[in-house]
């Protein structure tokens, strides 16, 4: 007998149809002897439409109270499902993040999970009920909801899985699994059978939107093995999961891309200490994420040049902030560019083994692609390249680590 | 300075516009410097999707779940006024059945209110905050959400203010009051300043529609004044009240009726012992509400006609029920008829004058209108009579009883 934690996002419970196939799921792990918690969002569309609601009753608005009403959402599908369960014959009862409880801190809106008190839900399981749990959602201090922010249901159900020393977290998904690349753009992409938590972090956050950043942090501090699934397609997924589970280990993993970038270069910097902190330090405060930073070497010794990226909907703002601070900052030129992608080769195999990077540049050079800024990891090389060059480069490299599907 | 429950149901916060003007509402209260609880219902048309979607789930479901799913619709209109509240400038928190709390019994679905702890509330609204609380909702054994059944906001409304010891609880609704009999029908029917507990009882139970009756008897045990008014007209509504704030009662205050009736005639039932108990006992058990019943002197000593009506949805299953049991309750023969309404004389005033019975028996007969049930109550009259005399019935009795509009 295992112990699983089954998680199910929106599209999986979109309507009641849908429900109905997520409870036949959750009767043959039941049937299979397992104890199960499962973890569910809101119908798609239903929590935009009470985020609108909110917006129209004041664009700025109390979050204790925009996480009461969004909170809902949750709360109809776990009862959906329960009833559902109940219906063929399974013992089941759902639980709001309040009744578990699912502790978290005060930043509401976007809060933490502080602690999980799973007494009350380990008893009921113990007692061969399925415990169906809404998402996203906990209580903070002072009584009131709380809810994770977007996503925050994988946060939930990773959180849950370590809260309850489970075997396996099955995050349920519209995908059926992590490939190697994105097999919309290239034919021959894998489906991994596993990956690390390093790994894919580094896919998520370069792109590959299969899972929630902070439920792989999550998942990597309590090694809580996930798999990643489909609601609708009957195939093993892939396993998120230690490295030493992995035996046979790939030099390169994946191949992610982010359309995502913009590039900012500022011409003629003054090449003096404190120049990087007087333009960062205003965009920070502004709210933009900077990426990727290269300043050439001075060639006279009192100018340079400055490149960095910034997320493609920052670019008009980060622009904005920097003209702002021309006569402080002192450069000649800024020049941007959103017509840019990034490409990242991620790999664990590569804090072992040399020539991965040099593979990389040959590659791309092979095709007659010129790489404008490169920046690398422990386990990831990234290149900002032409965004026409997008599929090119893709397909090139998945070919080129012999990433190829058979 | 005042303490108010205000009180609006799924009309008057049925979208977004709806609610920003209860906002505008409450701020008046605010304003005239009153402390004031909100209690809200969902957004009409919420509540009776989610209850669909669990029948779809299972036609026969788990009442906890179902309260769980359908409890949502309130927390979402408490949530979204309370943020309509603080964008005005007027400090305002939610509070769900459950934060208050509101605690029920067990009887999921249909819960009655056990007690309400307003501690942490009037702590709150001291410090001038407005409550929005969640109509139809509370907490049962065992931590879980429970709901009052249909129309159980009026009662929530009512059971709060009775524990806040307010001076008033207002129900605000689409109609603008209550008024002497139907406005659609009798032209010069005029809106009651003042109705007493009792009468406003009889009214409902006989197809006034204004307020749950649950939520009448509640107010007339606790002594909480109600008042209905409209949400959308600026004007003063009824106040249901004790019988001694109503320094110039009325001998009748309304005339009400019920199309919702059907009769049932027994002809040549065996007249000893035990026959009414016979008869009554197994459309008890089969769930039809019997109300009025009326059993003729015999005339042989032997046998009788007994009538009696049954609600008109109800008619099918009372005669199938009756004719099961033919051969042990030895009747000769079964008369139903659907085609009859009930008309209702309510007022206080019948307590110490007599001759109301009377003028009501002479206004029909000089209309040519056959009397076929009688029924009285202490501060009620009811007669059954054929369906199409409706309209002239209530109109001449209006008139008789000197409640026409000037």
């Amino acid at each position: 007998m295992a112990r699983i934690v089954m998680k199910f996002g929106g599209t999986s419970v979109g309507d009641i149809d849908r429900i109905k196939n997520v409870a036949r799921r959750v009767q043959r792990e039941v049937a299979a002897g397992n104890e199960v918690a499962v973890v569910l969002s809101a119908m798609s569309g239903v929590t935009n439409q009470l985020v609108e609601w909110c917006k129209q009753m004041a664009p700025l608005h109390d979050q204790k109270e925009y996480d009461t009403v969004v909170a809902t959402g949750e709360q109809v599908t776990v009862g959906l499902l329960a009833i559902g369960l109940q219906e063929m014959g399974i013992k089941a009862r759902s639980w709001c993040g309040w009744q578990v409880p699912i502790r978290t801190d005060a930043t509401h809106g976007k809060a933490r999970i502080d602690s999980i008190d799973t007494t009350e839900m380990l008893a009921d399981m113990a007692a061969g009920s399925v415990a169906v749990v809404a998402g996203f959602q906990g209580i903070a201090p002072g009584n009131r909801i709380a809810t994770l922010g977007r996503g925050g249901s994988d946060t939930s159900a990773v959180a849950l899985a370590a809260a309850l020393k489970a075997d396996r977290c099955d995050i349920y998904t519209d995908v059926d699994g992590v490939y190697t690349t994105d097999p919309r753009i290239v034919a021959k992409a894998r489906k991994l059978d596993k990956i690390t938590y390093e790994e894919m972090l580094e896919l998520a956050s370069v792109g590959a939107k299969v899972l929630q950043t902070r439920s792989v942090e999550m998942a990597m501090k309590h090694h809580v093995r996930v798999q990643v699934l489909s609601s609708f397609v009957d195939a093993p997924g892939t396993l998120v999961c230690d490295e030493d589970e992995i035996v046979e280990k790939e030099l390169v993993s994946g191949i992610a891309y982010s359309r995502d970038e913009a590039k900012i270069t500022l011409v003629r910097v003054a090449d003096r200490p404190g120049v990087a902190a007087a333009i960062f330090g205003p965009l920070a405060e502004a709210a933009v994420n900077v990426d990727m930073i290269v300043q050439n070497v001075s060639e006279d010794g009192k100018s340079t040049d400055l490149t960095f990226t910034v997320g493609r909907a920052d670019l008009d703002r980060a622009r904005k902030v920097i003209e702002d601070n021309k006569s402080s900052l002192g450069f000649e030129g800024l020049v941007a560019d959103a017509n840019v992608v990034k490409v990242s080769v991620v790999g664990v195999g590569m804090r072992s083994h040399a020539g991965i990077a040099q593979k990389m540049f040959q590659t791309l050079a092979a095709e007659g692609i010129n790489i404008q800024v490169i920046s690398t990891s422990e386990i990831k090389i990234s290149v900002l390249i032409e965004e026409k060059y997008t599929e090119l480069a893709l397909r090139a490299l998945h070919t080129a680590y012999g990433l190829d599907a058979a």
